[in-house]
């Protein structure tokens, strides 16, 4: 018997915490079955990964630095191999970007490059989490990267009802009051407005602008994460909040792990926010606050890794939308091809043999979520994986306390039409059998 | 008159803690006075800097991948394009360095392959911290990395003495036994054994061995950071903590900033210890809970950029002592140059002028301590950057409290010859001045 030098009752809550401990179980569920056709995962398409392209972005990115901003061979060098400028060096490209897709004009001085989007959430939290009474409301069901950020820094996430279209404004306005009833500062709002990752729900334009509103009028700010606003697969694209927030009440949180490349791991926030000193000083910017967690955190983000989507982002003329022309169609027939297998299989002539099965419609991005009329356990998830040969993610998973109890998420973005389709068959059989 | 929508009074301490804020000032000095010889960046020599190498590195590992292990052209594609596993992709690589040149023995299982040493020690004081009973030991002065991670876990430091050789092993059972008479848990030691970060000190191996006798009986974690090892310029090499830790108490926290390329942010922790479970469950690895805690924080490493360092590995038969032969000999120069120069200036026929100026003779890395006769105060460091173009860091800064009024750190690693005597007669001058 060896007697352990460290015990988990010891170590930070997080670490035992019930939500995150559930998606380390579906990834095991994952590896223990290689062979299943997998519906959870949220991985980009493989299908133009070319080992090729990094060395290319490189000297893009080299060229531009010598070509664009006349600096040196030595300066193109240091600003590759040396320690860099924390809150990143391809800030100007980002800036760039957002203007040319998003219509989103800001400061480049306002954007932190982070290590992933997920850096950009936890330096977010960090800052905003002071003491005990501060909370973040988070669209519910969630994206399980912002639980994990807020379990990070000890701040509790109070859950805000997504209603029928990606938020209910009534239950965001009950929230914002009871929790100031409780004494409890609200700090911030989480969201994706467009094709939510669990729920593949897109907020109207109309209520982009009386969400905007009601930051205004309860104080509140508004995180706005949007890792598929890229990935429309029909109707037109609708603004993003930060497009639409004239008092800057947005932080924006990008990601280009699904438009660059997840093997770079680089994101950013745009923190335009202004912060006030109590001793009467000039007010900072918020990036310049997030900037200073980053130096505790992780110095800077790679710059090879920067130079690598820098170097994307110029040779598409800083459009990811162009960059993207080939992955945004694979996208777009892999949800048509979802939803079309969903209606074949569960009304018709079957409908009869599987009722009350329903589920969503998005307009793009990753995510359906389909509704059974049976639990979706863990157990169920390994006896699909097992017997079936197929792999999905209970929406459970994704509320934080009670919800989607009888939903499962699909992700249809890593699939080929083929594997698509004999995954969808699999599915409808081991929903059949449940029924 | 902009009303700001945030207020520094609300965000997180850490963002005006004092400590940190001062070493914001040294930035700004220096960025002020760019013209300046520096004696204050820590940064490694750039000499060697060469983008094609970049290229070859990454081409090193990808044909690794494919001969090596046995990889398929898809599956190494897949390796640095899509995201990866949490614990990284060079784990085996970094155990095969840590046999080469450490005589540290692990299985590769408890490496976590971290965005530079930072994370590192992020991850392992966030799972060590669990509530505000918990504090670090850090040998004092100590390295202003770890006052940071510990700010942003909101961990108290407790300052042991580094006395004469590293540390002072009588005030460190005194510093355990008055923690723990207060109620408070001392989770772990922070100390960097060879040639540290700012003092220059080296551990003699007898105290080595002391201290982990200490660690055991006081049931004490040891955080060993080790970015100069690899940079001796004179005598043996010393053994690491880890590699005479029989009883896995030492968590050793890599860089390969300084050994492989800052641009790269890649270091890592070997955390071997077994965590008990009070269910009674098999004991996990510490690696494992850092990994969990890495998945909230940045998901994973950058394959790329974990690439590049695994490329260089490689290279050079996974030593990198042989990687840097040139770097350990440019940093041995430097060292014995600041220390020629610092006797030529201040002894001798010179001394009178100047008395009571002394300094230590650190064996190897980047830094050495001058002790002069008054107060090293921020004013006198923008003093001496403004009149004498020369930048150093006052050593205060170093000391989480009361020390080092009267010294400075110098760091000759970013130097040539001749801009080292030219900012060492500089330096003498500004001194001379101030007496």
């Amino acid at each position: 018997m060896v007697t352990p030098e460290l015990f988990a009752a010891e170590l930070h809550s997080s670490l035992t915490d019930a939500s995150l401990s559930s998606m380390n179980f579906l990834n095991e569920v994952a590896q223990r079955f290689p062979e299943a056709i997998s519906f959870a995962a949220g991985r980009p398409h493989e299908a133009n990964f070319d080992v090729a392209l990094i060395h290319e972005y490189l000297d893009t990115y080299c060229r531009h630095l010598a070509e664009a901003e006349g600096r040196t061979e030595e300066q193109v060098r240091r600003a590759l191999f040396q320690y860099g400028r924390t809150k990143g060096i391809i800030h100007d490209l980002i800036a760039r970007n957002l203007a040319a897709d998003e219509d989103v004009v800001v400061d480049p001085e306002s954007i932190v490059v982070t290590v992933g989007c997920q850096e950009a959430m936890v330096l977010t939290l960090r800052a905003l989490r002071r003491d005990e009474r501060d909370v973040l409301l988070a669209v519910s069901p969630t994206y399980v990267g912002i639980t994990g950020a807020a379990r990070l820094v000890d701040m509790p996430v109070v859950p805000v009802s997504s209603g029928d279209d990606g938020v209910d404004l009534d239950d965001l306005t009950a929230v914002v009051r009871r929790v100031r009833g409780e004494g409890l500062r609200p700090r911030a709002f989480y969201l994706v407005p467009d094709f939510s990752n669990p729920a593949g729900k897109s907020l109207p334009t109309s209520r982009r602008r009386e969400l905007l509103r009601l930051a205004d009028e309860f104080d509140l700010l508004l995180l706005e994460d949007n890792p598929y606003g890229v990935f429309r697969a029909r109707g037109e694209r609708l603004p993003t909040l930060k497009s639409l927030d004239a008092t800057r009440r947005v932080v924006y949180l990008g990601s280009f792990a699904k438009t660059g490349m997840p093997g770079a791991r680089v994101g950013f926030a745009v923190a335009d926010q202004l912060v006030g000193d109590a001793a009467g000083g000039d007010p900072t910017l918020f990036a310049d606050e997030l900037s200073k967690i980053k130096s505790m955190l992780t110095v800077n983000t790679s710059p090879v890794a920067q130079a690598v989507i820098g170097g994307k982002l110029i040779a598409h003329d800083y459009s990811l939308l162009r960059a993207n022309e080939r992955e945004i169609a694979t996208y777009a027939r892999n949800l048509a091809q979802l939803l079309d297998g969903l209606e074949r299989r569960f009304t018709g002539p079957s409908r009869d043999a599987v009722p009350r099965v329903t589920w969503n419609t998005p307009a793009g991005g990753f995510f359906a979520v389909v509704t059974v009329p049976f639990d979706v356990t863990d157990e169920l998830l390994a006896l699909s994986a097992h017997t079936y040969g197929v792999i999905w993610t209970p929406m459970r998973h994704f509320y934080d306390g009670v919800g989607g109890e009888r939903q499962l998420r699909l992700s249809c973005s890593l699939l080929d039409p083929d594997t698509l389709d004999t995954g969808l068959d699999r599915l409808a059989a081991f929903i059949t059998d449940q029924v």
